[in-house]
């Protein structure tokens, strides 16, 4: 069990790796990249490699304990057939007609080479926030029989939250790793991990990165 | 057009009354009342009631104009079928395990009497926090040929906020009107506001009821 | 386990009452009476009358012994907030502008009186062809635990077989009750049922209401 | 506007050809080729390959009258997350459990090379039979302005059929080309045909592409 706020998780102390997956949301060059989209679009990108090693480090415990890595990526299709005409004039106001931001098959679409991604890793492309809407995200976690997710990532505003409440909306036990998520606003940043925990955990619980290290830990010998 | 942040709604100055929507999330009894859910977990409900006279003149002027009022509720079927175990282990956890609240057929689900439905208004109710979750909501406005979203309703950092996020990822135009939305959590509100604006208006536009409300005159002395 | 073609319900040999529901699709007045809309169209309504016995009996058998009855009506919403221009114009081709058809609120959208609903029955209601469009379905299914469905109804060919398509896509273990299931149109009802077998049971299994009854007598007796 | 069964198409006369699409199911080397997936389950690939000079004859009038071509193709991920334990063992059973069939990145997931895909085509990848679950086919359609489709492909019970039920369902308006659709099972592929207009059109109409090509030529004289 991992100690968390308001309640430790999962909330019926049964911790199944193979029910689990951790959530990477959106670790891209577009936005962790000093010459990214997020860098030109004048926000501050340093929290977002800030949280590099801490998200590494639960990469890496989430693979020796069972648990499958999932990562998001943001960006339109190549063929730019889901951007409609409100996004292309969205893009113009903000000087990015011509760029090659959030956009597949372009460097900044990648994930930061900082990341770890090995080959059974997961990987879910998305245009929206949200990684459940159009596209196999739900498919493959049910498919998968993940139950269980732990978010991290960026921007804990934006994408990640986006996210974390359609999986509570469908019914999934979430956990977001404070530590491990971050964002170019502070402010939004704070307020949007304060905001999992209202109504006693509208949003599931949070936790710390060290708290769910541990927990894993506890885990691998439990089974060992 | 509606004055509006980061730029003036909607984006190409064409509003049309017949493809805009009023969106009125969660103006009910177990919110708004003193004896409802809200109030009985410790939250205030004095900010959600402080906002049923803007929201109402809101109700007054879309009807006016022709702009379709939407009302939301949320609570869990009256069979319960849709509530899992997790759900009713938070429930007791809170001392709700023998409340009626959040529960279709129940005085607490009811729209607060201050709220003026009319009868070609619309209501769609939900479980989920995000409206178009699991619900006929996309069906409808799709009917309708609604392409406009103008949001109210509590609680802005939930409710409002979760179908906010699902609304701009489906493509609608989305406005959300800062001084109709409210929340227990004044941080939190305040906060749901704020993260509209990032990214050059990641989650659509924000106004205040005034200009929109001035916004609606003029489109009504330019119809008339 | 149930005897079935191509092969035996479930694959695994693994029939768990709690995780297993009965679907019967749309045995609603409109299809069902002679009076309805489905005669008023011209079509014949007695192959409907005549599953009535076997879905009954179905229904009790599940209701012994444990496995969820979950029946659908079809029909608008009594605002009729869903219903498309497009409609209206095919209802009026029919005949139908004036008539109180498919409708939430009237008397042929109620499930045929032959059939018996327990209070702890679910019903979901659906302006779609198919269960999981726009509904809470699978909201419903997921928060119940249930993985497996045993389909009946009617009509084979129109809303049985969308539900049953989608709930194949969606990966649920699916087997359809070739005489529990009808359509007014004998040729598109047994290519219907044929349909569910190709590509080694594309869309699931198929079995008759005896091997579903035998299946479920012998589950009860391993279960006492 | 096209001439087609049970009443011309669409049904306003209103014909745009920039909302409207062609789309292409599922013509890959998986169901064509005569050593694909198809064959090798012992269906017969050649009414699949009979329609290609029909569909590609619509595939040249639809470039020419600024129609939005969209084709799908169906196959597994490449890393198989999205297959479950049941599909594998359906793929053993069919003794396909070491075939690179039906899956991204193999040679049998290409469209076939006598379908000519144009660079502005656009092509949506699936696992399910419904090109609307799971994928952002829908998100595509709604951003480029689509609300008319013209239905081709393979197999006519299947894919095609799956999806045009998931389009009416969402209220696209719908035309399937009965000769420009094929499936290894006749007396399927007829029948699917039919039940596109039982009740009324309740799947749309059904025209023959010598109507429907006679359609798009008097729409680009009237647009000359």
């Amino acid at each position: 069990m991992i100690h968390a706020r308001p309640f430790d998780f999962p909330y019926d102390g049964n911790l199944d790796p193979g029910a689990t997956a951790l959530i990477v949301i959106d670790m891209q060059q577009d936005f962790l990249s000093t010459t990214g989209y997020f860098t030109r679009q004048g926000y501050d990108s340093s929290p977002l490699r800030a949280i590099l090693p801490i998200v590494s480090k639960l990469i890496d415990a989430c693979h020796i304990v069972g648990i499958r890595v999932i990562h998001t990526r943001q960006g339109y299709r190549a063929d730019k057939a889901d951007m409609t005409p409100y996004e292309r004039w969205r893009r113009e106001r903000s000087g990015l007609e011509c760029a090659d931001v959030l956009l597949r098959g372009t460097p900044g679409f990648e994930i930061a080479p900082e990341i770890d991604v090995w080959p059974e890793d997961i990987i879910i492309d998305k245009t929206c926030n949200g990684a459940f809407t159009y596209t196999d995200f739900e498919h493959v976690l049910r498919a998968q029989g993940i139950t269980h997710l732990l978010f991290t990532g960026c921007t804990t505003d934006v994408c990640v939250h986006t996210t974390l409440r359609e999986a509570c909306d469908r019914n999934f036990q979430c956990l977001t790793i404070s530590d491990a998520c971050a964002s170019g606003d502070q402010y939004a940043h704070e307020a949007a991990l304060h905001m999992v925990t209202v109504e006693n955990g509208v949003f599931g619980v949070l936790a710390e990165a060290a708290d769910v290290l541990e927990g894993l830990v506890k885990l691998k010998k439990q089974r060992a």
